[in-house]
């Protein structure tokens, strides 16, 4: 079975384009994909890659693979504040495998139709199992939520809950035998967690207009603040005893020791919540937002003044003061690493 | 180093909307990117991925690589008139070599420079050496020449010559010795094509409003224009005699037996020319077009009647009839070649 038969088998989607003309104009099958986003708007694009054995592990299940892959593209958006419009995917495989390539695209397609976001064009090559997906989002123009518009004096949120996934990679890792937990409930909740993530696309959406700052949680949450802090030229300080009692650290890490705990809350990658800084003037209108996006949403901590702004990409992960209750500089357990997720410095597997 | 360090030491270019505030609004470094396609114009969107020891050589020029991979994405841009925009890249590396990485991004970005074409975003990630790239232009609405275009009576023109780049990955893999040609500038010449090929950009403007369909031959001329024949619901008569006695055949091709030249000018892939159709009363201006864009073109048959459109992905070489001078059917010699290049199917190495 050739390439072009592939595509057509497994990923063919008929697109049409909006009342209005815009959305997506011509899909799957030419040269390009043509789009247009909505009057009012700009495109938000993110590219994400994936391969095998770093990112997932060779015998994943292709349906999650499928889910995961998008939902990670996915949560660029959110952050964003955009809303989904397409992607394209390209493809790098062993061998065509029909079976294997039916799942992964039921895994793709299904959370694609969640949000109303069309496959539009890629490519398949054969090569070592590698996913490449670009993603487009619409925002109006002016209201995407920035890496760089943190402000001194914002609340620090985080959404849902933080070191889930990281815990769900040591299980599937073999590293964390899951005698922890006497509830099962919990392990299958933090393996999912790693396998299966949700995008904040409905949060992402329910939060443009009233807040500043946005970054999804990808590398850790001291990593991606760091990135806002840095952008922004402010740093933040963190209530870390707060933070640990709060509904952002789920049930399944409170029965680990304290520094697994610190690690994976502080560090963990792959939860892909988002972070975001707003106005205290908002609270209610975010809390608000959180309950119509069915998302919680938790205060973490506070911008304060910090070195001017550095390179969007330089590591601010040293601008965030974790404080206990008094506000005091807090007593890091030994054993904690708080070294975030590095494609090139860890290895995931 | 970091993933980050990466990308800031080699890829990093600071981009600025235009003054109208469209084009790029924001570059690297953020979740997203955000794009505004100019007043007027939609998106063209196409994704390519490249993988060693598939569609390059693991030892080939980084250099020259970065070229390729740049050039092939803004070939699918041209083919739909398109004008470059921006692009992303994601990448996979066996491990961060600093000269490797400087010389892929200064082939690379010498390219975007020369077509205004801004990095704004990507992945870099260890892994099987792999690039993935996704580029976006501009056109505008209505003017993009699609696959599913062409007319009956048609003209059928391609841009440059044909099978160069093939004989030159024979060369390159040591397959065909350099031998058979007197003159080495003829060798460095296919060698060239097939690592350094020219996006027909210039031409692909020039075209705009003057043809009906078209496509780039990446997986060669019969797989090329099969697919907009397929799209269309027609055929197509290519008279080879004089497709043969053109300037659409590289005087290098014409040191070869007669078979093998004809499996490299309709069957060999890579050579990123543009085959097009358009109404004969459009002759004169599309030779002043591309005269303008300095880019020789050749019209080499006609568009017939044919069987109703197919699936745009299907297979539509069959729809085309070689034919002689005299329109009677071309007696092909034993020993040609006609398959197109599918990743699947054939190794390139």
């Amino acid at each position: 079975m050739g390439e072009f038969d592939l595509i057509r088998q497994h990923f063919w989607r008929v697109v049409a384009a909006r009342a209005d003309g815009s959305g997506v104009l011509l899909g799957n099958g030419d040269d390009c994909a043509l789009l247009a986003p909505a009057p009012g708007t700009v495109l938000a694009v993110s590219s994400d890659m994936l391969v095998a054995g770093r990112h997932f592990l060779p015998d994943v299940d292709p349906e999650a693979l499928g889910h995961k892959a998008l939902a990670v593209n996915l949560s660029d958006l959110a952050a964003m504040g955009a809303r989904p419009l397409a992607f394209t995917l390209a493809l790098a495989l062993p061998a065509p495998d029909a079976a294997w390539l039916h799942a992964l695209a039921r895994g793709l397609l299904a959370l694609a139709d969640v949000h109303g976001c069309a496959l539009v064009g890629g490519d398949t090559t054969a090569g070592p199992l590698t996913l490449c997906l670009t993603v487009f989002g619409e925002v109006p123009g002016g209201q995407a939520s920035r890496r760089d518009a943190a402000r001194v004096g914002d609340d620090v949120w985080v959404s849902g809950t933080l070191g889930d996934a990281c815990v769900g990679l040591d299980i599937a890792l073999g590293r964390r035998a899951p005698g922890a937990w006497p509830d099962p409930a919990l392990v299958t909740h933090v393996v999912q967690r790693l396998h299966r993530p949700t995008p904040r696309v409905a949060l992402g959406l329910a939060l443009r207009g009233l807040i500043h700052a946005a970054a999804d949680v990808s590398d850790g949450l001291l990593a991606d603040l760091g990135h806002i802090l840095a952008a922004s030229g402010v740093a933040a300080r963190l209530d870390v005893e707060a933070l640990l009692a709060s509904q952002a650290v789920h049930a399944a890490l409170r029965a680990l020791p304290l520094p697994d705990v610190l690690s994976c809350v502080l560090a963990g990658g792959d939860d892909y919540e988002l972070v975001f800084t707003a106005a205290p003037g908002q609270r209610a209108a975010i809390l608000r937002a959180a309950e119509q996006a069915a998302t919680p949403v938790t205060r973490i901590g506070t911008i304060v003044a910090g070195p001017p702004a550095a390179h969007p990409l330089a590591d601010g992960a040293a601008r965030v003061q974790l404080c206990d209750a008094r506000g005091h500089p807090y007593p890091l357990p030994p054993g904690v690493a708080l070294r975030g997720f590095d494609h090139f410095a860890t290895m995931a597997t």
